[in-house]
């Protein structure tokens, strides 16, 4: 690429903030000049934080969720119910339910979904270790909280089968309208779901 | 603030994200989570380009544009027509100006521009050394690229004020209806410049 700015110093650090997601070169360059006006430490402070997080970061030995320690808060916490498990694709998952407020028991993380299209099969994703936790016993119940995807039902399939074997209640989360749709806007699986999976009213 | 994510280091991470312009909390976690997943090389890349930037980056000693040398490569290169000089506000507005390919003279960055509403005064920019390279002698013109807005008519004004001494010649950039503009939706003060400012047919 032809050089575009007076500083090759600014034209490599434009294109290392351009390699991230959604950024492009407009963006990556307004970044980089916000940078540079700011103060010395600020900028060490960035650069020291991710480059701590990249190295230290570790993934939770239990449920894979991204942790300080070997083993995560939320699974380390004597106060959530390690008998209930909520089976998530991503760390991002995680913090979704979480915000719900409405789930205190363990998560485990899959880290993605299976995918023939971008070639994720089974063993690329925390499946096996997810059987493993079921099988050391005391989980009585398994939450599959995937996307309301192919990609997801054929991953709900997958770990159904693999869970057939253990005593465990198998429930995935409920699918139906959103909150503050309107039926007339809502597509019709959807709409058909919700019938078919209607609850009583004074629930 | 209470902390949300299940990694200290990750919520430094994400705060240190979160504090660049246009970049909030989920942005923030989205780039934090790519990071996570690049390769640790490419992550050391990313942040050592960015603090060798902060760290060695200079600005031209002649027209405090960014540069790698004491004098960047557009004040240092003999094809330039050194007799005119472009004044421009910010780093990008060089950029802007180079990208039209209509300009083959030097450029001089004022680091901003008179606002008195933002504590920006004349002393703030880098006036004094534009007074300075036409007072040395060998400027035949000196156009003011500036924004069209009150701001930039106040710094036009002032510096004119300021070469009115010198034998330069002093133009402003041409304001009008935008190539591509319908008239029906152009401004009239805008539409009122056009007229006034109008050019012979076949120039």
């Amino acid at each position: 690429m032809v050089q575009q700015y007076s500083s090759a110093l600014l034209e490599k650090a434009v294109g290392e903030f351009s390699k991230l997601p959604g950024i492009g070169r407009k963006t990556a360059l307004r970044l980089v000049l916000f940078m540079l006006r700011r103060e010395e430490g600020d900028v060490d402070q960035f650069v020291d934080a991710i480059a701590r997080m990249k190295r230290e970061v570790k993934y939770c030995r239990v449920c894979h969720n991204i942790s300080d320690t070997e083993v995560c808060p939320i699974c380390s916490d004597p106060r959530r119910d390690a008998s209930v498990i909520c089976v998530v694709e991503n760390v991002q998952d995680v913090l979704a339910v979480e915000n719900t407020q409405q789930f205190h028991g363990l998560y485990h993380v899959l880290g993605g979904i299976i995918s023939p299209m971008d070639g994720i099969g089974p063993a690329d994703l925390e499946i096996d270790s997810l059987v493993q936790r079921v099988a050391a016993g005391g989980v009585k119940e398994v939450i599959l909280a995937l996307s309301s995807t192919m990609e997801g039902d054929t991953t709900n399939f997958y770990i159904s089968r693999k869970l057939a074997d253990y005593p465990v209640k198998l429930s995935v989360i409920a699918r139906g309208i959103s909150v503050g749709d309107e039926l007339e806007y809502t597509d019709e699986v959807t709409l058909g779901r919700s019938i078919l999976n209607r609850t009583p009213f004074n629930q």
